[in-house]
């Protein structure tokens, strides 16, 4: 293909996409392609409670149309999950999404005009790309791994590349799993204070944080907390805006996400909002209030990082020992990390193969800004147990062998 | 205000918007402001039934992501009502969306050329507008009132205004309540193709559908079966949309709506949707599913027909009581109908007024093109019982005479 962006977005080619659902679909491929919340830790007791306890008592407002800016005490909720995260708002500087999906489209739609530059990181969420791409975007990309992120270049973006806008994933970067250190957050809030520039801190997987392999659980008492979102350092607040989901902390299948950030955008933001779809579901997001209302978020964070961080270990271990020679590195959080094949071997063409082998990965070039990397794989460790990983790493061994013989 | 178009798009001014939700909020309001389905309609154990059932039967995957073209075995029952609607369409040819609202968003996004021709009714849906505002389109307004279409005005849109896309709301027109004859629907279906131009036919009222007053109810057996969807008059297929809502027939708090038509645009508004919000809920799809799996909608519907017919007769009633000489059409569907308040009486100036005294209507303007309408108000009769209408009629009849007065 000569121009792999002119007509796909960020997107998979459909037949790639065709193949991943197959995989999906069929009950002997263990899939580490969808970086997807872990089934069995979804609270569907708790939530079918919660459900006949708002049929009960909150009457026909459960079932009507609600306000575009979301169930109030949904936001309260909200307010009170970023206090604990270290960042101050009020309920009225938070707007409810149909997911961080449409936040991200309704900041692309308020802060990048048509065909302006925009910084973010490369890889990064190819949604993201997506979502943005519907601006036309001049990119200026800025180098990511899970170690870090090129704060030469993203100085250049702003200096050079004119972007005022910065869309990045501080913690549980996608797809490496890296967090930015406290020194490299206040490195690029001062950059963008410096050319007044927007940051939009995607902190959809910023509560699954890890501990540095074999230094125990994050998610456990007295181990370090996780690395606060970008507002709560409390400089050039008039610029930043936070973007928060329950998607991978609780269930997807709610859709609701959240931005939280200046009032007049928010309010900007909610009055795009009610073009867009009206308001999120009002059955779902009280569904989810009187979740809350009734079981603490946090120990049930808890007991996802401790699942996940587990598997994260069990993929880490996996590949050390199959792929010793391999580019990849250690995510710190997240549900993905991202690996080089060995050999340079092409990652679109080899899926077919694995899937027939029994496993699935995806290929992580709709994640570069500009593609061109053939070679990168996103590994998800997520929604599969240990024993999946092993055997899907297991078999895409035999995979790459065969294709080195080849 | 000199220019009421300039940045507040086709909404109500933020005064009248924060009088109206002051209506709500108020327990002694009697309000016809709002175009919203009757509380006590709600199917709500039924839903919770539902909830429980899919939270037993289907697993994780009812928390889990799902596909951006909706819930498989909701897109069959959606297929199933089409067809019950004389619409033949295949599952490929459905996406569910978040509330039709966001199925006017992506065919504007997807038809409207920024700054092309479009051609609406005049009054329509606000929303519609305020969805189609985004690609600040040339409108071609055609005049559009209970009693039907000017075709003529039609005509022109396409002929000489150059449009090449129609947005109409066929059946139970907001704010009007009209019914477009089979006659003028063949008319329309004809221009259109001869300018070989999109038709979006907005059928999110369309079930709820009225005997002429006084002719018994139609949702009874025996009563005249509504006018078929444009897509039923099987011409022209290629360029005409069928948008629907789950909203009025049922609960607007699923947020589900969806459009069907050929299916090259589908795909490429299923893609545009995945940028947007990735997917609609899984949850309420799959809730939404489970209901119509064992509830037949077209019973629940004749039930909400004769309820919301009774309570049209009542409000017709009590107009043509208390104000014999106002101009004001007979509603044959939907929620509502529009009221010219005697002697060019400012709606807006008035609203204050009415609220004080215990009612609250809709200014129309904003359901106006080009607004200049100030004495023209919405009346919905859908969410008030019978008593409350008289009494909100009664309540409008005194601060009429005091402003006459006064």
């Amino acid at each position: 293909m000569q121009n792999p962006r002119a007509d796909v977005w960020h997107r998979h080619p459909a037949d790639v996409e065709r193949q991943l659902r197959g995989a999906v679909a069929a009950g002997n491929v263990v899939t580490l392609a969808g970086g997807v919340p872990a089934d069995e830790l979804f609270p569907s007791v708790q939530l079918d409670e919660a459900m006949a306890s708002v049929m009960r008592d909150d009457g026909a407002a459960a079932l009507q149309y609600g306000w575009p800016e979301g169930h109030d005490r949904l936001r309260e909720h909200i307010v009170a999950w970023m206090a604990a995260e270290g960042v101050e708002v009020s309920p009225e500087a938070v707007l409810v999404t149909s997911g961080a999906q449409q936040g991200l489209h309704l900041l692309g739609r308020l802060l990048v005009p048509e065909g302006a530059p925009l910084a973010v990181e490369t890889p990064t969420y190819a949604s993201a790309l997506q979502a943005f791409d519907l601006r036309q975007p001049a990119w200026r990309a800025v180098p990511r791994t899970a170690s870090g992120l090129d704060l030469g270049c993203l100085a250049d973006a702003f200096e050079r590349g004119g972007a005022r806008v910065l869309y990045l994933v501080a913690t549980g970067h996608n797809p490496t799993g890296g967090v930015l250190t406290e020194g490299e957050r206040l490195e690029v809030l001062r950059l963008a204070e410096r050319h007044d520039a927007w940051v939009i801190d995607d902190d959809a997987y910023g509560s699954i944080h890890f501990a540095r392999c074999g230094r125990g659980a994050s998610g456990a008492p007295g181990t370090p907390k996780r690395p606060s979102p970008l507002r709560a350092f409390g400089r050039h607040l008039d610029r930043i805006v936070h973007l928060g989901s329950f998607s991978k902390v609780l269930a997807p299948g709610l859709r609701i996400g959240f931005i939280a950030g200046p009032a007049s955008l928010i309010r900007e933001a909610t009055h795009l909002k009610q073009a867009l779809d009206l308001e999120t579901a009002t059955l779902t997001q009280r569904v989810l209030a009187r979740w809350l209302d009734v079981h603490p978020l946090d120990q049930h964070i808890a007991r996802c990082i401790t699942v996940y961080q587990r598997r994260r270990d069990v993929l880490l271990d996996a590949i050390h020992a199959t792929f010793p020679h391999a580019r990849r590195e250690p995510p710190d959080g997240g549900f993905s990390l991202l690996l080089h094949l060995p050999d340079r071997l092409d990652a679109r063409a080899l899926l077919p193969e694995a899937i027939r082998a029994g496993m699935a990965f995806e290929p992580a070039d709709p994640y570069f800004v500009h593609g061109g990397e053939p070679s990168a794989v996103r590994l998800s460790f997520s929604n599969v147990d240990e024993y999946g990983i092993r055997l899907a790493i297991h078999r895409l061994a035999g995979v790459v062998e065969r294709a080195k013989v080849g």
